[in-house]
């Protein structure tokens, strides 16, 4: 196993990787100033999969944990949802000294979160993230929320987990394209901040798809320390956290186009990244060979769904529905090189939609454009 | 007017206290850092008394508010009236930038303080407290909550407002026993901590009944520091702000034996502080002379609703259900001397049980039971 420190806001939490940790919980969790049986907030499949090794070292520790099993989808991080939680924590007589452990991937860790930001106006939680992409981005940097028919995230707080615990061996029973979605975010994280992590990726790519564990949590550790490292340093250095949002613009705007069902959302962002490293490059950002590099270890990763038959219309409607389009000053996320991204601003709205046809008309295949 | 720097967790804001708040508080709010239109939270009753004058000086300098006006009483402080908050500020485009203003009594905070601490995360919340419980003590110290079927304010957050307006001219149109309410915690407040304030209180009784400025400004602004200072050193002084609660845990109890109809919480609490005199004399605490003092200062502000009627068991049922009474070791907050609280453990039930029956019986006379 192996440990991290993340050091945000007031307050230092670590991050735990590593094989066989869902049963070594309430040991790893213990002298942590958590002393009264949790809260698990998760969902069926997780609890029927993963539930029994991890409630029973909690139980060993704290006693009978309470566990509340919400539905699994975004569509389901609403207020209803907050609700039924609300509801069980009265119901276990959850008080002041409760915690939450919160069980399963992005949606729980949100929802959950937020609950426990705002039951009885603030309660420790730790996270166990059960998908890669829960392990390295939303466990990372406190933000906690529910959407509501307005839209995503718009309801929320910021609240730091007490620890965060990802076990390895969970990512074993993920299906192959949810666990590429998580890997895709990895390569993201390398291609703004790491181009060790890039060599690490591009050498090991093979074990990593087989989730050994070794090459897993060496990736989740430096993917987290990248995180944690641009989060806390943009408290100081306003912007710098948007570069975590590399490939995302594009990529979100790919996923609308498509009426959010061809893509997975790391697969979106993948191919927003492609698109970047192509309209970098017409701006003479990055050398052709980094460009191929990057491109390379996307596709490798596990091949793309196609970008076939989306139109540039609905993609460039949805690209300025985003409000850093609509602000006048359009600003894209470029590499200088692999670990090194750069926010340029001023960037021309006609040269980006110029751009975006070509991409189109290639398939996403830029060397076919320029060839 | 005066002004007072509270400075509670990471952040330091002003309480501004005075005559004619309302219409400069455009001005007043000016360079602290919010630079669009608030959205405005009140209710209708105050809008009508009271909005014209802020609404106009919020307007010349911050542009058009929008406003939402939620229904007054703390059975209102819920979920519903949280939405029909949020669905306001999303029909104003509010946005990451907005902030709120909380126009009202203590259900008015509570609940826009609420919205501003999750609305996106969290965007600043200005009060503006139109009563003078709330100008002395929920505007203070962060606490912001709503209700649900299972108790009150266990859902909640600890957001500090960017500043705290308190203008005295509002105070003139409140019921008479809606201010003394207000008063009998001022006097607590010096009772715990501050026998000056308590001089004060004596000397100027009449003029403060009248709402003049010059003595509502001083009470007010000397209730705001002594509740931040125990506020701000509890962080440190770990269960020091339990001495806010002076009268409170007996005062509770009066509420729910009288089904929350007779008392004012203020007058309950008054008559709470009358038997925690009594009882801490019967401990040996606070010499009679002092106690007198205090008692005497409490049926001046106005006289209370009498204890008649009220039966033994349903007040001990009452207090035995308060979680304090329940954890085994009993604690109770006595005076030593005006202006100085000591939280005394150990406290034996049957002594209190004994006390309630006999202060009861002489309908809280304190002299009558001792001749």
């Amino acid at each position: 196993m192996r440990e991290l420190n993340v050091d945000l806001a007031e307050r230092t939490y670590p991050v735990m990787v590593g094989s066989g940790l869902l049963s070594s919980a309430g040991r790893l969790l213990a002298r942590r100033g958590l002393d009264a049986p949790p809260i698990v907030i998760t969902n069926r499949t997780i609890l029927k999969f993963h539930g029994p090794p991890l409630l029973q070292s909690i139980r060993e520790v704290f006693g009978d944990p309470a566990v509340v099993c919400i539905r699994d989808g975004e569509r389901f991080k609403n207020h209803e949802t907050l609700m039924q939680i609300y509801r069980g924590m009265f119901r276990a007589n959850a008080n002041r000294r409760s915690w939450i452990l919160a069980f399963g991937g992005g949606v729980v860790g949100d929802i959950a979160g937020f609950a426990a930001a705002t039951f009885m106006r603030g309660i420790p939680f730790v996270m166990v993230p059960t998908t890669l992409l829960a392990q390295i981005d939303s466990s990372i940097g406190g933000k906690v929320a529910i959407n509501v028919p307005q839209g995503k995230n718009l309801i929320g707080a910021f609240h730091q987990p007490a620890a965060v615990l990802s076990d390895t061996d969970v990512l074993k029973t993920l299906p192959e394209r949810e666990l590429a979605s998580g890997l895709y975010e990895i390569v993201k994280h390398a291609a703004i901040r790491s181009e060790s992590l890039m060599r690490y990726l591009e050498s090991r790519l093979e074990a990593i798809q087989h989730c050994q564990t070794r090459e897993m949590t060496h990736i989740i550790v430096e993917s987290v320390r990248i995180k944690a490292g641009v989060v806390a340093s943009d408290e100081k250095e306003a912007d710098l956290r948007m570069i975590l949002n590399y490939g995302h613009t594009v990529g979100h705007a790919f996923e609308a186009a498509t009426d959010y069902k061809r893509f997975k959302h790391g697969e979106a962002v993948a191919w927003g990244m492609i698109a970047a490293v192509g309209f970098g490059r017409e701006l003479g950002h990055l050398r052709p060979g980094e460009a191929r590099r990057l491109i390379d270890l996307i596709h490798r990763v596990r091949p793309l769904p196609s970008l076939k038959g989306i139109r540039l219309n609905p993609l460039w409607n949805a690209l300025v529905r985003d409000k850093k389009f609509r602000s006048g000053d359009i600003r894209m996320i470029l590499l200088n090189r692999i670990g090194d991204a750069e926010i340029r601003s001023g960037v021309d709205a006609a040269t980006i939609r110029r751009f975006l046809r070509g991409f189109l008309a290639s398939g996403g295949n830029l060397e076919d454009r320029r060839g």
